[in-house]
């Protein structure tokens, strides 16, 4: 068999895991040098392939791969940007020119739902115009709504930064008699599955109620149970997903080039709702980015799994398969236990896997089937590397293939 | 010597090693089991003595007084309330009866610039009316903006958790070729101490600016700086103190017993500036309460200069001392190593320190000696005790002492 190239892409958003797939998936490469014989990263997404800006990993210091695992961010660059619906366009032709020229025979996409998409064409094209390259979905979202899979590399990892992070504010919340309203936005534009994790806390820091965007939401129903909270306790801390149906006061609503609405700013528009129907004290908090790419509250069993999955990509695509994404099946909840299973990616592009009804006892709080299948995703800890007392992440050097 | 009980009040807002000073203290005043016969806790800040709300601490676990080192939020709870200036108004005959109803001799009050006013005015209330009870101040401040002191304990935890968080917001942003402009918001109200500790990181992962309280903020040239930098980066990243004069489209500001502004939205406010003025995408983070209660990323150097400061309150109150605070003196930078002493309170109560210009390089940038001062500040790293993946905080019994 004559020897090809791979190349890896990092799409969308990151996680704090992202980079433990690309991990896996050189890890796993390396394993392969009968077939691999170059491990290439594509910059800025698929926009490295649309202008050949491909990097060399092989020419990284062994100590750099090994940090990968605590990097933050897509140590390779990402893009948003959507590939054109017709096969035939010119952007297809330059992909396929860089593929060629440095003989790349296998093809990694790191993503979500609409990098799924992306993985999708690609894959159809090399079919259609005959190509001998492989093109593989590895999975990626904090959303936790890719569709075929049990989970989503990156969820377990930021619904654990993510719950420890709301322990601490509701501790903080409550240091007072007489405490505020609080407003704590949480991502998951379609999916609650983030902000239901918070579920998991246990009573008394746990906060009050949490909002999905599965569940309509009602404005006046929320202002009274915070009053009646209130009232009763002396503050009143909310959980609410950034996907909530709430769009008063919204303004500048930004559009990417998916068609998603840039959301935001919803806490603030909530703390000024109950500020001006209420006239409590309020205090909103967006948890923000760190959600994605907090590399210090990695789950280790996120972090294992994600890492099998960079590798499982390879394994499958050096022995032949193509235009599937590796998806974990969950055997058991306890012990916890999983497997990995290769799914055709036609099933997963642009689906939004949300949160079934029968997993919510009603729509501020989740049932305990829930918190089974939750509470195994944020398991184990992992030491960092500290230098200096910051947090070392790896720096590529970035050696572009010619 | 007869023996006395010792209460323990907890002031203003939290910082991750807050409960540390306690812990310290619990741990001195049980080697003083001679002269102090109850350890207990005043519940809501200085409200636990008005209202005769005391918890008794020798009846918490041992495991739970470890915890206390890792647990966020103040633990007895908290007040914001200020005692009046008339020392025989009807608060200060309540307090009295408190102390002598429970024959306290010592009390510890750990707080900020404003907590050390309340301070003051119980220590020379107990000496005008010839009372045999010491009052210490125990110190606590995430601003760092307390008088005699090098620095304050809880700033070098705040500190770690800043930098380290907006390092791995710098890498996020830095994904994409063509970035946001991104205005990270963080406290310090008069004092620009926390933000500028982000100088610390290194270039690559540093925020482009940053804008102190303690200069004068100049809207017309802060967007000149963005729209160069974004023009030739494709990014622009900003830490801003949350005390910045720019009171644009602020509205609704309330304010706290003390006279404090509430401040918060000032980086959705810059954000809209940028928006309109410069029409770039823009995305606001407000760093908010975690800044002063995270338990993962405590400083050791910190959390056991603060156990010491607790310790060394209660060992000086036993030897006879009053109205002092504990501060610490430092006597080199490298190594590090530092000295404490007790300070007269009136010199520090409602005093506020701001960085010394000597120690910016411009009103954008820090000098070497601001890092030669903080850096050691943030070394050492603690390992904390989980459970389930959520990182375990005391809970405390709260039994009140009749």
């Amino acid at each position: 068999m004559a020897k090809k190239a791979m190349v890896y892409i990092q799409s969308g958003g990151p996680t704090s895991v992202i980079n433990s797939s690309l991990y896996g998936a050189i890890k796993e490469a390396r394993e392969h040098g009968d077939v691999i014989d170059g491990i290439y990263g594509s910059l800025y997404g698929i926009e490295g392939l649309l202008c050949d800006q491909l990097i060399d990993l092989n020419q990284e210091d062994e100590a750099t791969i090994e940090l990968l695992k605590q990097t933050p961010g897509s140590i390779l660059g990402t893009s948003r940007h959507k590939l054109p619906k017709d096969i035939h366009s010119d952007e297809y032709s330059k992909i396929i020119a860089t593929l060629k020229k440095h003989n790349i025979g296998y093809v990694f996409v790191n993503g979500g739902n609409d990098s799924m998409d992306t993985c999708a064409k690609l894959s159809s094209l090399c079919k259609e115009l005959n190509l001998d390259v492989k093109v593989m979905g590895v999975p990626k979202t904090v959303d936790n709504d890719l569709a075929e899979t049990d989970h989503s590399n990156g969820f377990g990892s930021a619904a654990k930064y993510i719950i420890n992070t709301v322990k601490e504010i509701v501790i903080d919340a409550k240091c007072y008699k007489k405490s505020k309203v609080f407003i704590i936005e949480i991502m998951g534009r379609n999916a609650g599955w983030l902000t239901a994790s918070v579920d998991l806390l246990p009573e008394g820091v746990r906060p009050d109620f949490i909002y999905l965007p599965e569940n309509p939401f009602d404005p006046e129903d929320f202002l009274a149970k915070i009053k009646k909270q209130h009232e009763e306790h002396g503050s009143a801390i909310v959980a609410v997903s950034e996907g909530i149906d709430f769009s008063e006061g919204a303004t500048n609503v930004r559009v990417d080039s998916f068609g998603h609405k840039q959301l935001g700013g919803l806490s603030a528009r909530l703390a000024q709702l109950v500020e001006t129907r209420l006239d409590l004290p309020t205090r909103s908090i967006e948890l923000s980015l760190p959600q994605r790419a907090y590399s210090f509250l990695t789950s280790k069993v996120d972090q294992e799994e994600t890492i099998m999955c960079g590798r499982l990509a390879v394994r499958h695509a050096v022995e032949g398969m193509s235009g599937h994404m590796i998806a974990i099946k969950r055997l058991s909840s306890e012990p916890y236990a999983v497997d990995f299973t290769p799914v055709d990616i036609t099933k997963i592009a642009n689906v939004e896997r949300k949160i079934p009804q029968s997993m919510m006892v009603d729509e501020t709080r989740m049932a305990d089937s829930f918190r089974e299948y939750c509470l195994p995703l944020i398991q184990g800890e992992i030491p960092v590397e500290y230098e200096n007392g910051i947090i070392k992440s790896a720096v590529l050097k970035k050696v572009l293939v010619k």
